[in-house]
């Protein structure tokens, strides 16, 4: 029964600290369907801890004693208790998107408790335009963030009148809940677990750095345009961070974003990274922080099977990074968009050319984020390897329902580490861009302008553009 | 700067499990004062956080490494987070007192993060009736219950008028809460460290027993009316529990009990013992899990410093402790409450003849309850010392304010432990007598079915004493 944990799920639970706790979220927003009583929400929320079979990937939490060897293993929680994972609560008055971001953020900012199954779930009501809230919290050494939001994905339907539709932690659900429980339940396993070992064993020996990542890294020092680039400036980004989260989130519809990209000739991406890079000025200009030289985004790319060759036994996708510069030091929006073009350009070539063991042991860095201060020196001294990292990950372009009720945002929350104080990842879905961004509130404050410069840059662009 | 912890604290803090947490707790409600504009509550809130300087009490948390040669010290929090540790919540519809009640059971029921400092307050909004609450969690390694009590007292006032009043982890704070604050910091340590100290070798070592404690248990294995009773039933109280939590609480005028003690020539205390005899007697029948037996409750009670002997140092009151025949094997109410009194009436005489040593042994029980399965072997083999823990505390007698919202009652939650999975504290307010209920909800299903039984048992001792 009682299986030890995969390096890489290891790692993540011995990195959580009060400071870098090592959990991901959703924050889902929904409308409730036309016919809803007073009672839908209590009513949706009681069939929700109304499950009588727990699916195994739920009920499990890490555990260890003389018996294990000292060893943690996974073991059933014998005195599971779904009032403890599944929780309803409303927000104070006058129920604004403030007042759920609030909320959001401080349940982001508490640890997880270990000896329990790791993942919470909050059903959130009071919002004064009706709209109900989730937000889901799944401990990363249980699911990786790619799973943990397809588990999350794979209880809606996009047939509005579809009811009785069970939670992603219901055994023996509908086939597309059971395939994602499975992949989700493997999904840390599949991670090389070579590659993790090795680039575990970097926290304890930071003086050695796997040989593939090695290579790569040493062709970075030589060749500007390799998707690995260790040219990004200090910043207020790249310090030890707190325990303090702050999770801030917007729509913006995607025409505009495809209406900027079609007419300047760049990528729906594109957009999106120069409306990061723009509002990324105002902020740290506001800040009085904002670096000489460029900031560099790391960016997660999917590569196909084919190119990347290791992932194509499983028939999936391989993910590989390019390092954008994000033209924060030009005072021209249009200008910034253009520098963001060709980065993503040069570093999408630069891959294609890597080998695939030089990508995965990219996509370990990805992987180990615990690993990441001492790997590639951030917080210490020296200047960091990028400056932020901006995931873009397409989402569904229909609608799609909860028992009725209709998915209007899906906004992931990630993890801020040491010398990473700031993550941004964009979801598309039904024909908007989501951006969720997970902060260190001390290390960033009021990080929530970025929203506003967010929306400030898109306009700027579109004029830029001549939308 | 780092002082060690004292042995009850260490104790507390070591006890600590996901299955019995060792905090205590105070729910209070409020009324908004009339001239409470839509804002009043928001601002409350934002008045509690805005506090520059926090009391020492409120920053140190257990910490302990290498440096500290392992042993557990208080350090200050350099990463001090207000925002942590006040929050406010709201209720979700229809905002009754049953959607309060389990909110403040799911906050009970979590276990607080040992790298923060030990206490969290919730400021609660979102009642129908329009009333807020204030549920404030504190670790027992911090202070006692009594000490917890007091702290959150002291920031009330009788005048209604009275505003800008500091909540209780403001430093310099106006006298009362000073004086709060202090005794709270030094509460633990006043307890004998010696007999604690005794105590908790118990757990290690099950076989041994304080010789004085040993003593009092020889002495009540002769002696039926001995302040100590070995002769409680087994029943389902006294299981071992669950991490799960339910808190229960109701308010019944002080008028209505002291009727009855009036008409019937019993005391106050014996009444609210009559209510919870036949409550319990009834809830146990619900649940076919009534013993033959009567139950047996441990009961403290004040001691005059003159009489404990020990105490008169400080020239404040010791506790001691009577074990009150409940007589819920009897069907009648008047019966029970006659049986009580008896009961009572023999156990305090009993306690008049013990030395002070005894009695201090006896407190240490109540001190450390995380000792006290192995020490009275409750949960395991054989029959319980007692079944459960009622106290009455005298609060104050008319009503009091927090910056003009009046305090409209006060409901202490308690720790459940194993072999005690249902602990009744009673507080007089103002009038009325505030019953809290805090027990394990898996070993105790439907356990708010107790005030309902606790109602009707008023109105038949009213009926049996011809009120």
């Amino acid at each position: 029964m009682a299986t030890p944990l995969d390096p890489t799920a290891l790692g993540f639970l011995l990195a959580d600290s009060r400071r870098v706790p090592m959990h991901v979220g959703g924050l889902q927003l929904y409308k409730k369907p036309p016919d809803a009583g007073r009672s839908y929400t209590r009513d949706l929320f009681d069939q929700m801890r109304e499950v009588d079979d727990i699916a195994p990937l739920f009920k499990k939490h890490p555990y260890r004693s003389v018996k294990t060897g000292g060893q943690y293993v996974w073991v059933e929680d014998d005195d599971f208790d779904i009032e403890y994972h599944v929780r309803h609560s409303a927000l104070p008055k006058p129920g604004r998107v403030r007042e759920l971001l609030e909320l959001v953020s401080r349940l982001h900012s508490t640890r997880m408790a270990t000896e329990r199954p790791l993942w919470e779930w909050t059903l959130i009501e009071g919002l004064r335009d009706g709209r109900i809230a989730m937000y889901a919290k799944m401990h990363h050494a249980l699911v990786d963030g790619v799973s943990a939001n397809r588990l999350l994905q794979s209880i809606l339907t996009t047939d509005p009148d579809a009811r009785d539709l069970p939670p992603p932690w219901a055994a023996r659900p509908r086939a597309r809940t059971a395939r994602a429980q499975e992949e989700a339940e493997s999904s840390l396993e599949q991670v090389s677990v070579s590659i993790a070992a090795k680039a575990l064993e970097i926290s304890a020996d930071a003086a050695g750095l796997p040989k593939a990542l090695w290579t790569t890294l040493s062709r970075s020092l030589r060749n500007e345009t390799s998707p690995l680039s260790l040219y990004a400036p200090k910043s207020i980004l790249n310090q030890p961070i707190t325990g303090s989260r702050r999770f801030a989130a917007q729509s913006w519809p995607m025409e505009r974003l495809r209406g900027v990209a079609r007419e300047s000739g760049t990528t729906l991406n594109d957009v999106v990274l120069a409306m990061c890079s723009g509002a990324l000025r105002t902020y740290l200009e506001e800040q009085a922080a904002l670096p000489q030289q460029t900031l560099v985004a790391m960016v997660p790319i999917g590569l196909k099977a084919k190119q990347s060759g290791s992932a194509s036994a499983e028939g999936g996708n391989a993910v590989g990074s390019v390092m954008v510069k994000l033209g924060t030091d030009l005072a021209d929006p249009a200008a910034r968009l253009q520098s963001v073009h060709e980065s993503m350009r040069d570093g999408k070539r630069a891959l294609a050319q890597m080998t695939p063991l030089q990508i995965q042991a990219m996509s370990a860095i990805g992987q180990v984020p615990a690993v990441l201060p001492s790997m590639l020196k951030l917080g210490g001294v020296g200047r960091p390897a990028y400056n932020l990292v901006i995931s873009n990950v397409p989402g569904p372009r229909v609608p799609h329902f909860f028992n009725g009720a209709e998915m209007v945002g899906n906004y992931p929350l990630s993890i801020p580490i040491d010398g990473m104080a700031l993550n941004i990842t964009c979801t598309s879905y039904a024909g908007h861009m989501d951006f969720g961004l997970t902060g260190c509130r001390r290390t960033l404050p009021s990080l929530q302008r970025i929203l506003t410069h967010l929306d400030h840059e898109l306009t700027a662009l579109e004029q830029a553009a001549g939308v």
